[in-house]
Parts: C-alpha cells; sequence; structure tokens
C-alpha cells in the first residue's frame, strides 16, 4: 500500500510527542500492513513521553511511539500463510529473532536481540503498522475490540499470576496500576482464594473494588503484614505479585509472604533495594522471580482463554478514551495517576 | 474411654453388613478417640456391602466398614500433641508407614504398607472411632458439617483434578458419579475455562448441571468426541478425566483428547482396556496419569480453600440423609445409583 | 544455486528407492542451500525402502528420502539473518507452522500442520538440500561430524530421557534399536544412578555394553521384572523407557516400574495393547507419556551440552558407513537388524 | 538403658563446650537410643563454639551441641516398628511437627515449629543420642561410615543442586566451604556441563579440584563474570550456587547469571544486601530460591543415590579426625578455615 498516514512520533531527544504525516510503511515478505482501529497507553509510552532516565537510553528517535492496539490486516506479504486481509488481529510487538537459546527454549520473551515495536522500531500510533506474521494474534471471535487493544498489558498480569501454581492460594498484590488491577481478576479466575490489592490512592483504590479484589488495603493507614496474615491464618500470602516498584512496598511483600512463598516481582524500582538475605529469603524458603513481558505465545492462550469465558471482564479498567489528535490531553491524563487505561481510538 | 457401641460390621464373608454392639476402641499413645457425628457411604462400601470379588480379596472380616466422616474428639492419647478434646475433624483414613519411599517423597497416597480404616481396620460405620494424629485434619470453623463428611471423595476429585494444569483449560469428565460430579465444581474453581460431563443417566446429568458443567454429553445420544471437539476450536479438551471405569468411556476419552493433552484416570475398570498406542498416545503426545487417593495433605488444603473461599459448594452433592439404623435402605439407595452422596446419621 | 544433483528418490509407490539426477533445489528467501556432506539412514527410511502399510498412507512419490544429517551451507535467502555460506549445520526435519496451539505453547514437535523433510518434502539422501532458516542448528565446533549426522535420532533418545526427572533414578531401557541404545549413554549423562537395557539379540546386547548399559537383560533367558526388582532393592525400576514397540516388553515394562513412576513411551507397537488399568496404571499411580520427535530446540540444547561437555561418546553407535551409490547395500544392511547407525558419505 | 555418658555441652552463655558427665538420655515411645560412632563439625557448630549473635538468640544452654553423625541403635520405644537394635543409623535432626502447612505439603525442612537436635534440644556430640523413629534414616550396606556421617551437610549440598534443572546445565558455585565442595560433586553427579567454583583461599582451591570442579576461579585475581561468560559462550552460568554469603561473591553471581538462570541461596550473609532490581532480576528474568536445610526426604534418597552408585566420592572432603577429647583442637581447625569436614570419633 502506498500513500501516507498520521503518526505521532518522538522527532528528537525531549519530552513530548508530535503528530507527523509519514509514508505508510512498506511490508517485507512476511509481514502484514495492519490498519490501526484503538490504540493504548502503556506506562512505557509515559516514560517515552516524559523523556525519562530509561526513554534517553533507549529510544534512537525518530521513532513512532505506541506499542498495544486492535486493528484490521489490509495487506500480507508474500509469505504470509496463516493469516488473510481483513483479519482482525492485535499483536506481540516484542519481534524476537527466534534463533538465541532464549527464543528456542521457551523464553522467547527474553531474547537477546529483541525489537521492540513502538520503543526500538516504528509503533502503533499511528494509522498503519508493519508487523511479522510471526507476532501476530487473531482476536476471537466475540472478544470486545476494547478488550484486544490492551492484550499487551492484559497479558503482563496474566504472565505474573501464572508464573506458579495459583489455585486455591492466597495472594497479594502490591499496587493498583493498570498491571496490578488486570492481576486482580486473573488471579480470581486463576482460582485464588482470596486476593489482597495494597494501594494508597482512593482512585485506584476504587478501580481494584470493581476489578474483584476481595481486600483493599491501604498502606498509608493499615499495616500491610498485620493484615495479610490476619487474612490468612496467620501465615501470609502464598504469592506475592509486586507491581509498584516502590521500595517500601517490596519490603512490606517480604514481611507479607508465607514460608516457601513465591514474590514474582514486575514492578521495575527507580533505585536499588536492600534486602536481609537471612530473614528475606534464605530461612523462609522463598522464590523470587524476576517477570518480564508474556510468554510467547503460552500467556496470549491463557488470556484468550480467560476472556472468551467469560471469568474476566476488563471493562472497569478502562477509563477513558481520546481521539488520536487529542493525544496531549491523553498523555496529560495518564501521568496524573487517575486512570486505569487509556485508549486512542 | 470404656463401655459399649453400635457398629455396622462385615462379620463373615458374604454379602450385606450387621448393627453390633462392640467395645469402643481403646486408642494408642498417638491416637485419638472420635465421636463420629456424620458418616457417608462410598463406592467402596457399597462393594463391600456387595462382597464384590475385590471385597473377597482384600477384607478379613470381623471389620467395621466406613472410611468418610465429621466427628469430635473425646479422647487423646498421651503423645497427641496439635489436637485436644472438643476438636471437630474429620481423617485422611489410609493409615500409612511414614517410612517407604512413597511416604518419603511425597507420595505417602501410595504408601507400600497402607492400612485403610473401614477396609483394613474398624472404620467409621461406628458411635466412635480411633484414628492417628497424624490423620487427622480439623475442620475449618464456617465449614457446613455435611461438607466435611465428604473430604475423602471430595478429595479424590480435587486430587484428579490437581493433578495438572487447569487455569484456562477445557475440562471433559467422563462419568457423573459422585467423584466425577464434585470434580465438575473443582475444575470450575480451578479456572477451568469450559467443563463438559459425559454421563448417560438422567438423575445424574441432572446433578451435573446442578454442580455447574458448561455442557452435559449424554453418549447414548451425541458423538462425544465431536461435540467436545466442536466446544474446543476443533482441538480436543486439553484435560480428560476419567471416572466410570467404563471401557466404552475410555476410549471416548482419547478421541477427545487434545495432542498434548493431560488424561488422568481415577475410574477403574473391572476388564482389561485395548489401546492402540500409536494413535491414543504417541503420535499425539498424550501423557497419562493414574490416580489413586489423595495427595497427603496438599489436597486437603486445597479442599479447605475451596471451601472456605465459596468457590466450591457441595450442597448439591448431597442427596440423601438416614439415620444409621436405616443403613439398609441407604445401602439399597446407593446401589440404585440413583444417588448423589448419602449420609448416614 | 542452478545444474543437477543425485538423489535417492521414491519415485513411485513400491519397495525400494531409486538414485536420480534431479535439478539442485531452489531456495526460498527465508531458506538456505545445504551442500550435505553425511547422512544416517533411520528406522523410518526402513519403513519407507520397505514400502510398510505406514509409507503406503504418508508418501506422496516422488520424493526425495533422507532427515538426518550433517552438511555446509552453500546458498542463504535474503531473509536469513543468522547463517552465512560456510557454515556447518545440521537442522530439525520437522517443518512446523508455527502458529498452531502446539507450535505457540512449547510443542512445536507436535505442530498440527507439520512437513517432515524426507517424508512429506524432499529429504538429505541428496548431494544438496534446502532447510528453512528457523529449522538449523549450527554444529558447535569440535562436534565430530559423525555425530552430527546422528542429532535427529539421539534427539529422540535425549527426549525421551529428559521427560522426567533422571538424577539418582533407576532406568530401564526396553529394546537396544539406535534410540535406545542412545538412551543408554544419555541416561547416564543424565544421572541416573543405573542403567538396564532389555534386549534380546546378542549384537545389540554388545552394543549395549559399549554405550554404558549397567545390565544387559535378556528376555528369552531372565525374567525381566525380577531382574530389575533384584536391582532396585524391590521396587522397580523408576523410569521406563519403552523403545522395542513389542507387546511382551511393554507388559514386561508394567511389572517392572516402581509405583509412582513414569513410563515413556517411543517405540510404535504394531498392533493394539492391552492393558489391565488397575494393576498396570491406576493402583500403583504410573505416568505415562507418549513422546514423539525432539523439543524444539530445548532437546538440541541438551545434545550439544552433552556431546561438547564429553558427557556422551556416540561412536559405538555408528558401526557402518558406505558410499551413497552403495545405498542397496546400505538398507540391507540396516533391514538385517544387526546395525547400529548407518552412514551414507 | 542406664547409666551416664560423656557429652560436649554448652553450659552456659559465652564462647566454648566443655565435656560433661551426663545421664544417657530415656528414650519416649517413638524414639530410639542410639550409641554414636562417628560425628562431624558443621560451621553451625562453629557459630555455638564461638557464641555469635545468631547462638546468642538461639540456644538456651545447657544443650549438648552435634547434629552430624552415624551410630548403631542400641534400644527401642514400644511405637518403634522400621528399626530395630543394631540398625546402623544417621538422622535428619530436624524434629519437625508434622501438622503444619509447611509439613503437610512436602516442606517440612520449614517447619513452623522446627526442633534442631544439637540446638534447641541435646545433640550428637555424646556417646549416645535420642532420636525419634520418623528422623531416623537407614545407612545403606557398603556406604563409608565416614560419608554416613555427613549426610547433613551433604544433604544441604544435594538440596540446593536439585532445586532445579541440572542435566547440561552450567554451574557456577560461589564459595568453597564444605557444602560448596560437596556441591561440586553432586553438580557433575546430576549432569552438569561444567562446574566452575568461585573461591580465593588456595587450601579450598584445592579441595575444590579434588571434588571434581572443572575450573577453579580466583576472584582475587580473576573477573568472575568474565571467566563464567568465556566459558558460556558469553551467555552466563545456567545455575548459580550461592555458599559463600559473602556480599562481593552475591553480586558477581547476579553478573555471571544467564537469562531466565537459577540463582539458588544458601550462604547466609552477616549483613543486609542490596540488589539492583531492574537488572539483576526483572529485566533478565532471574529466578532466586533461597535454600535451607534438606528436604524431608527426597533429597536423602538422592543421597543414597549417588552415594550407593559411586557417582560422588566425598573423600577428599573429609580432612581431619579428632578422638570426642581432642574437642579444642578439632573445633580451632575448623576456625582456620583450613579444613574441609572434620570428624569427631
Amino acid at each position: 500500500m502506498t500513500g501516507t498516514m498520521k503518526a505521532l512520533r518522538k522527532m528528537t531527544p525531549g519530552s513530548g510527542l508530535e503528530m507527523q504525516t509519514v509514508a505508510i510503511p512498506q511490508i517485507r515478505s512476511s509481514e502484514v500492513l495492519i490498519r490501526v482501529i484503538k490504540r493504548a497507553i502503556c506506562g512505557t509510552d509515559l516514560h517515552i513521553y516524559s523523556w525519562d532516565p530509561w526513554s534517553q537510553n533507549r529510544l534512537k528517535p525518530p521513532v513512532t511511539a505506541g506499542h498495544e492496539f486492535y486493528g484490521e490486516i489490509v495487506e500480507v506479504g508474500p509469505d504470509v500463510r496463516h493469516y488473510k486481509v481483513g483479519d482482525l488481529v492485535t499483536a506481540e510487538m516484542h519481534v524476537v529473532c527466534n534463533q538465541c537459546f532464549q527464543c528456542r527454549t521457551g523464553n522467547a520473551h527474553l531474547c537477546e536481540h529483541v525489537v521492540i515495536l513502538g520503543v526500538d522500531g516504528d509503533g502503533c500510533f499511528a494509522d498503519y503498522l508493519a508487523v511479522p506474521e510471526l507476532n501476530l494474534w487473531r482476536v476471537p471471535a466475540g472478544i470486545n475490540p476494547d478488550w484486544a487493544a490492551i492484550y499487551d498489558p492484559f497479558g503482563n498480569a496474566v504472565h505474573t499470576v501464572m508464573a506458579g501454581p495459583t489455585v486455591g492460594k492466597s495472594v497479594l498484590i502490591l499496587g493498583g496500576g493498570p498491571i496490578g488491577l488486570a492481576a486482580i481478576a486473573v488471579a480470581k479466575a486463576a482460582g485464588a482464594s482470596i486476593v489482597m490489592l495494597s494501594e494508597v490512592q482512593p482512585y485506584r483504590q476504587d478501580l481494584g473494588r470493581k476489578m474483584g479484589a476481595d481486600r483493599i488495603i491501604d498502606a498509608s493507614k493499615e499495616d500491610v503484614p498485620s493484615v495479610v496474615r490476619g487474612l490468612t491464618q496467620g501465615q501470609g500470602a502464598d504469592v506475592v505479585l509486586e507491581m509498584s516498584g516502590h521500595p517500601a512496598a517490596i519490603a512490606q511483600g517480604f514481611r507479607s509472604i508465607r514460608k516457601s512463598g513465591r514474590y514474582s516481582i514486575l514492578g521495575i524500582p527507580s533505585k536499588p533495594i536492600t534486602l536481609e538475605f537471612n530473614n528475606d529469603i534464605i530461612f523462609p524458603g522463598i522464590t523470587i522471580q524476576g517477570i518480564n513481558g508474556r510468554r510467547m505465545f503460552d500467556t496470549w492462550f491463557q488470556m484468550d482463554a480467560m476472556l472468551t469465558s467469560g471469568k474476566v471482564n476488563l471493562d472497569p479498567l478502562i477509563t477513558h478514551r481520546f481521539p488520536m489528535d487529542q493525544f496531549k490531553t491523553a498523555f496529560e491524563t495518564g501521568l496524573s495517576g487517575k486512570a486505569g487505561k487509556i485508549l486512542l481510538e
């Protein structure tokens, strides 16, 4: 396809994004071209917008932002075999090498040579997007298109929750950002006996309730470990999911977890964290897991199953929607912290 | 405690059971004496009552039958440390050696030297029962006593369902006896995306619906593999749970399962089964698991979690209750097949 | 590359193969062209040569046979990124779809749409071979080229052995064909405490000894379960690997396995097998696994590690080598059963 | 049995131990009395001897020290069923409750109510020792009695190594104390492709070589991550075992581990440790495990298998032996750091 399109791009180092008119991407033989219908703003996009130290290190402008979307295939390369024009899709935006040890042993989400579209290559905050066939995910019939637009962060939540046993387990989630909020519904769907959310912000506490948390803990008013132990026969949570990146929350997690428990960490702290290995890890026999991205594509099948079976409802998570050209308002809303997921349509 | 009590006993080889007056059991130093409040009839009890070939081989009369119960501790031996008079309990009735390879590697349910109370030793169809402390299970506050009386068969269901991943999986249960029926609710609580029950008897089909099956398949009228594949994008069920012991059902299971699926087998066939290893097991990469008893005591914690969290409701499963002295009517009801669980109170 | 080459082909239904002169394959954009240096004959090739019922069903002549090889890349397609001319490689010859549930959840060896080169498409019994980049495996420096030519069957052995825990386990292998023989060395390298081989043929017994079996059991003279139990404190083998496809051996396996043991089945029986589910599977809590192909590519990394660390020596397994044009002698030798692996150079 | 015996005891708070004459222990109905034949000194015993802060908090004198031994049963309580006078045994000295969640779900080594003999109760640095039947381990015929005396620390090594996959894995061990040294041989026996030991002390480097390390890394002269990456195709070790408790070593471990690697931590640091969660754990998808004690009794069966199969030789690890009454010299030798295991006979 030829012609031009609108794209929200980082043109030069510095804060903000610019709406540009650029050429529609030309696809490779194993790629498809997608007309983007819905996009969502990720925390990573807010970092890129703000031009934080991570963005300064990683991005090489000019680049089109955005990696959460739902769209329709409008063109397929000659080597594409399993998709056709008109298919409704989303995609895993980690384009991986399929040859390194990680890729070839079930950990492609940790690929040594990953290129993330919307970070390292042009993303979905545009009218059109080119994606390799290997990255496509067909959206099942009946899935709400809004939900399809947020498979990426929903997948972070599913990957974190599903990184160990969940059925009949007590689960503590630290931090009620969009992924923490999604994790509430996922943990419930995954058979958790009780799901507790630690979150101080009233707006997010309210979203936590709507996503199905059995108990919201306000760390500004309550002692998190005491509350958790009170709800778990004094033992602590079987599973702690760290989604805040906050040092105080991380420490509370260690004091709230059961011996032999699982502590899965997705939230990215901005500073080093000090642990008392003896009492935090060794004596209680804790397992700590670093969590990153989504499993390719085990997580995606789990997402489909949870959504199509009606076990997870993502509606409360989507709090705002804006047209593409109101992107500044959308990003400011995201930066305010008083938002779940924000769609750009 | 001294004195006499009533006990339902197999006195000599042959069918039936007799209500006898016998001495209250004397406990060992590491045992407790339990006043039995509720009992339930197991399929095994029906076999003992009917004096089938298995019973003829295994039982050494006289012996008191029964291994499903709820009761109150009325006496504790001097070496008992964790229970006291007045505690409300049920028990794992497999008394194991704690020394063999199986016992010492997490498979005590497969102990080389197991003694089953109610089969190899005196059971719970009596006013009082002696049980080793290691076998006791404290009934959590708030658990319906009826449910506490059926932890044993509920545990069979939980063990079978939980013998592999369940979250987001499609599950086919073959056979709607009490354990198959319980497995429906367990699979739902364990996050299955869809639970299908294959059962031909209308009475049990109705119970299957009440226990939460998403689809009842009547193998006398429908082709089970076709229905299952129709509900699973043509792939077959991720998990098949065999709880009928019926050769035709077993074969249908192999034709209804997805490649790389899990086929867990609890139902005991009365005859040899012929398999086509190539197409049934090897080419599709199937895993078959023989399932027996309940994990000691992983399964019991899972049961507590599912019941206390409200994720499983066992009420529909309990269809009849009789006083102890109407045991003949109770057993005849069980043998009719038109019953879920039958309590003796 | 243009020109002609020699290829060993099934031209029409019926037994035998024919040496033909055909065009060198034209590669697709994501494929490489390989000059084949060494080839090995698989049991599957013998079936194709003999034109057994499986071959009659599966093959669509004309097709070039062969799927075990070692070679050098002589041409790369424009989309190939990780290999270059001169690289020494072998390959996984299961060309998979990378889109089905199995492919996308770590079970690509069970792909719903697999095309096997040498069976469904042109294979390696030729001067040149075209293979997709995703299927290539770089042969590590220092690996004996003979060994590189048999990664495919060696991978079957590694996949079977590694399908469950092996360290400190007692292992019984049923059948001393090439894969069973390789499995001996693999099980030893994988930490098995004892490896027993059941095999009746003296030629293969001798190879079993050379591959490192701790005990050869001759089922024509000894009672396999008795010998196994005598070597395992009366308990039976922790792991049984079925590599014979023989009904009597399969039955002996069930009587030789420990409670809660693992029974992994690779050997393909030509007839249905009758099992006593109660005593074979359910009461002893056995797990049966159908094994197929090799994991893509976990198994391949395991192969590299075992060979480059010197833990496995495949030399005794390679018993014959012939030039390509003596293929008839080579195949007759394979059909005689008195051979390990046969190379075509 | 009545009479008196010699025992090495902590009589009052403060450094040192005293040889006392005390009554032979009276056994409970489920215990046995053991005549101790060989004992070994653990690092914990050195802490007790030195009266470090941990000892000051934990011990309640008077108490007999020692928890590593080999002996002969000389008396059995009336409820003991599986052992008899004359049996040669060692024991797990963690006496656990068998009722808490950890005990009843396969994690008895993390029991909420553990009593460690030799720490919380009287231990084996005496002529006789009382041990519950549930804690006994029968020493297999043919096992070197010296080795039987060090099952406890050998078990720490086996538990740490076996806490995840090992076959074909590259393993880095940080710290060449007795457990680190034992872990070398265990990792080799468990199929590791390469075992590297980081240790600065020449005496221990030498022992590391004797235990089978493929490469000794001297962190005082070499950059550990560089050496490890050089030996692992630039990727880092699949498995890191922390057995030093040293902050610098812990940090080197994080820079030496492969993405998605396993970092198992047994060594107890005396101070808090600061981690950079992003680069140490989250982005590379690392799993960290706190390791404690030995699995009851999976680890013990693994030990038997490794020793009786000849895969592990513990002789180089035992560097000193003293008669009981030269205990001061023995402890001073241990505190010097120039020792492997020290036996008291």
